[in-house]
């Protein structure tokens, strides 16, 4: 492949990676329990459902980063990723938590997955008014894009 | 990215995200019904099961319809990706019926994954004929691809 | 789509469709058994346990080869995938083996997962050399994955 398409996903890659990366030390964490303890005991469950729920979640994680970064532009939807990942992983240790009341629910990441989803909107957007309209607003929504990025960051 | 990578992806971006709202919405009928009635009861396992069926053949289903988008054409692979959702949610709300004796099986949408896949194969035989022999036949098989993919409406 | 675009992808997208087939052969694997006996029967949770290990690892596979495929080159990418497929099988098959203590683990296919991974890192490092020195060792990685490739073979 080309430099130049490597130059437009290489952030999407890493952040992919890392993603893979987690999913293996998740996949880990299932296999030593399965392993050290018999199965079907409460702590078996426990990671199981975590494992689970987290690998629900993850196709349609990568789909809306994947498109969010080809449409408008890598950098964000990038950095959107990596906090994504550090949600998933604080979601993956808080269901392990001691008492039964501490679960969390079947979602989390809903406001990530939003702004993903909301940067891949502007970015179509942004295509068909280039299309028909000739003017094309892609640098503004950029900068706006990147500063609005940094309000993932406000928990 | 350039708007000419976006002009052959913006339809099945398009798609994609009908899907990521759909899965959301699968996601949140697990959640309600998991908080408002105790686990383990018939209903959560029904909404449950449904929603990891569904779960279980989103990657395949993405897979197939980029595929087959990137090597042929886009519109009819993003047409057969609307008709494959509205498959998606009827078996989904199917699931969720009152007799037990309702359930559908394993699989669904048995045909658009069976259509899409053609395309991926023709698509590709295509471009080993431009390769090898030079001519090429891509117009023809667009316009005959067009009009088959209109054959998925018949039930 | 132009045909240069296939053409860098048309090997990744044959191992993909291989892998949609054989997620459909074990989608109706599932469904047979579950039609066939009453559910919660050892086979039935057997088969289902197989499937689902499989679907769990389904999209970090495809996310790590079409990554590799697209960062350094295409061909070895294609050849690990079909050994991954040829793992995930014997794997499969393993699984319904008549004792339960042949079992195999969650995990499988680690081997090929990392030689994918380090293939990802080693293109984007080699883009980042290219484009902040200028040197090119791309066709340098490129033989040498490709004669590394065939070290998979070995058991």
């Amino acid at each position: 492949m080309d430099p130049r398409v490597v130059e437009n996903i290489y952030l999407l890659v890493i952040v992919t990676l890392v993603s893979v990366l987690q999913n293996v030390f998740f996949a880990q964490k299932v296999e030593r329990e399965c392993k050290s303890h018999h199965s079907h005991t409460s702590a078996f469950e426990r990671v199981s459902c975590a494992n689970r729920n987290c690998m629900d979640a993850y196709p349609t994680f990568l789909a809306v980063m994947w498109c969010a970064g080809l449409c408008l532009s890598q950098a964000p939807a990038a950095f959107a990723g990596i906090i994504y990942l550090l949600v998933r992983q604080q979601y993956f240790v808080g269901y392990l938590g001691q008492t039964s009341q501490s679960t969390p629910g079947y979602l989390f990441g809903k406001r990530i997955i939003s702004f993903l989803f909301l940067m891949c909107i502007v970015g179509i957007f942004n295509y068909l008014l280039v299309r028909y309209y000739g003017s094309d607003y892609k640098d503004y929504v950029e900068t706006i894009t990147k500063a609005a990025s940094a309000l993932l960051l406000i928990p």
